[in-house]
């Protein structure tokens, strides 16, 4: 059986990437990591290290996508909750399985890890990633 | 300067704790560890660990608090982030200064934990709770 070893991270959906970091790393003091343009999610996005796991502050870079859409309708707030699985397609087999409604039919394949989101219909309203380590 | 340390939880709102056990438990392998009332916040909570972080399903038990506000409003989701830190009071007094909004001006303190919420307006829409360990 596929297993979930640590959250990976909290997604944070933000408008203004620089006037949030005055939030998360000058008062609060989590260490920015870097900023990444993340085409395949048309976001920029910022990485901070906490612990085992991180906060990732997701800047929309297109009006049509899912992100977009979420800071339109509701404005900044946290986003989806990421598990790391040691094994992404056995999870998603097993999840499928139990009859959980998954977003991805397969993993989205990025250098060094694999995604996949779990639909809020099946979560009790949260927007759930699995996401493999691959490197 | 106070530090934190880790991701302690992420809080969900559920309507129904059984329900929600067969995706967060059942589904995803996430072991429960304990089901505990919690007057003060008028929530019965269902306490699963995984890895250096816990999720935690809330159910109001009452309709007047937050959270059952929420859960009327919005259904159920993502509720709160809450970060473990060193020492609560020092980071209270610093992120008062830097001008961050708490919603308490002194932490809650249970058996074992002190506790305490920075407003959302000033976290970019994310209800931020700290958390300190005293046992």
């Amino acid at each position: 059986m596929a297993k979930i070893k640590k959250i990976n991270h909290v997604a944070v959906v933000v408008s203004d990437i620089d006037e949030s970091l005055k939030f998360w790393q000058d008062a609060m003091g989590i260490e920015l990591h870097h900023v990444e343009d993340v085409p395949s999610q048309k976001s920029m996005v910022a990485f901070l290290p906490i612990g085992e796991s991180e906060v990732e502050l997701v800047k929309p870079t297109s009006d049509d996508s899912g992100v977009a859409k979420f800071l339109a309708e509701r404005g900044g707030g946290m986003h989806h909750l990421c598990f790391e699985v040691d094994n992404i397609v056995e999870m998603m087999a097993e999840l499928k399985a139990k009859g959980v409604r998954l977003i991805n039919e397969v993993p989205n394949e990025l250098p060094g890890r694999k995604m996949a989101f779990v639909h809020p219909k099946s979560t009790g309203g949260v927007l759930v990633e699995l996401y493999e380590v691959t490197k």
